[in-house]
């Protein structure tokens, strides 16, 4: 058996496993009032990759934390990720009509339970990390306040997505296109990682060593993403393709080019996988996810 | 010197230090990307009663709570009521220009930098509470739960925003109404009074005397709330007068009538103070609090 095909078949068997979490999360869509739960439920299950969960799964497997609580954990992440995508398509922001081929949330259910849903999502993100039992309470907190600092505005999640608005129509410098992948996508792609070894009661050198990894792949997978929108297709994408061209937005092609942007994207996943040597075999997924996500953009 | 004086002159106090802990609290204006932090600024600093985070205070004060923690909490409940505000009043929403007299978040800083502004706060806040040290971890992480559950959408505040945008221009009847109200605002006031408790380590009997007296006011206040757009005007109110009316939102006063409405909510208050006879003329600041809150539509 082939590597790419073992690879395949523990994503989705990961993926499965996290949608099952998911499932067992979010309150059932006939839960009163029910328009804001099949509002939440529309997004969550509109066939995400379920990345962020993945890898933090992975990253605290490797540092010896248990399954069903990195599952869970790693499943509130994706609830986070999912509020970060209903707001990003709301009118006001990208206002985007589909989403992995499915009509975005405020398409779906109208703008003000789009911004509600998103809102509930995120609550319900720290509620479920809160509850007691998952791990040390110490180590719960340390959690919630890793997730909340990648998502706010001090370089965090929110902060991108501000730059990046902004940034709309202007020249941007490389400086500042960093600036912004690495606060928009990298700081909270980097919590997923550090999460699942803040779970596993990682050192802080072993946190330190998923913070490059997290870092590294987040950019790269921003290139890549920035890559397959130039390149693809509404059809395959399930998205406007070419919408960030058409707004000038800024992106690694638009600057370095098409060449230039595999170039670093290669470079950059090389290097996150360097910081992952002296975990030596054990680290072989993380490895492969990282080649992977970025493989679609080759 | 009179009681209502000295009352008054303590909630002055009161919104003082919590102003003063907001104001360390938030990232200063020009912190990058600027607009964001302004925006937040913008809305957390236009002049809010400080209700939530004073009854925290002064409930957890009542258990032996230390003040320095307990006006932390509460602060950071004030980021969340400054969150549904904003989101509250965005044009899918309310559709709101003033709040407290000045300019709505959106009509400031554009809806998206709103979006984003309501966003960032709620994050924040758990951010906040979820700082080490505040108080131990199991309470810390105790507070976070009992918080995001009462903004979440089992019964909680966006389970109430829902229900109330759903019953616009439809008849509801008490039970509906009570549904909505108590969600909308209960849950969150309730949630600020029981945080302080929690914080002070309080026994289940007494937070549990708690959540009657912040169920019954958050009622009150609402219904208060209700009284004051039928008899107020936009200068005094600072938003625009007659609203809910306009829209046929369900209303105690619609329903039930002013005089009968008023009945109702000063029996509330009264059944609020009963609640937390056992505890003397200790709890004579919540109970002025619970008086004093819904005077204003006597």
């Amino acid at each position: 058996m082939s590597a790419p095909v073992t690879l395949t078949r523990y994503l989705d068997e990961q993926r499965q496993r996290v949608d099952q979490e998911l499932e067992r999360m979010l309150p059932p869509a006939e839960t009163f009032p029910p328009s804001i739960h099949q509002a939440m439920r529309h997004s969550v299950f509109a066939g995400g990759k379920r990345l962020r969960p993945i890898l933090c799964v992975e990253a605290g497997r490797l540092l010896g934390g248990q399954e069903e609580g990195l599952l869970r954990v790693g499943s509130a992440l994706e609830l986070v990720h999912t509020y970060s995508l209903i707001h990003d398509d709301l009118p006001a922001l990208d206002n985007d009509d589909l989403r992995r081929g499915k009509p975005t949330c405020h398409r779906a259910f109208g703008e003000a339970t789009a911004i509600l849903a998103g809102d509930a999502l995120l609550t319900l993100a720290f509620e479920v990390i809160a509850e007691p039992g998952i791990c040390s309470a110490e180590r719960q907190l340390r959690l919630i306040h890793e997730l909340a600092h990648a998502i706010g505005t001090r370089h965090g999640m929110v902060a991108g997505q501000v730059m990046d608005m902004e940034a709309t129509h202007q020249t941007v410098n490389t400086q500042v296109l960093e600036f912004i992948h690495s606060s928009k996508t990298g700081a909270f792609l980097c919590a997923a990682v550090r999460c699942g070894g803040i779970f596993a009661n990682a050192q802080e050198a072993d946190l330190a060593r998923l913070s490059i990894y997290g870092q590294k792949i987040g950019l790269a997978f921003q290139i890549a993403d920035d890559l397959l929108d130039v390149l693809g297709s509404s059809a395959t994408l399930g998205k406007t393709a070419g919408k960030d061209d058409h707004l000038s937005k800024a992106t690694y092609p638009a600057i370095h080019g098409i060449e230039e942007s595999r170039r670093i994207a290669s470079r950059l996943i090389e290097e996150a996988c360097e910081s992952l040597e002296p975990y030596g075999e054990r680290a072989g997924r993380l490895r492969e996810i990282a080649y992977f996500f970025i493989e679609r953009a080759a």
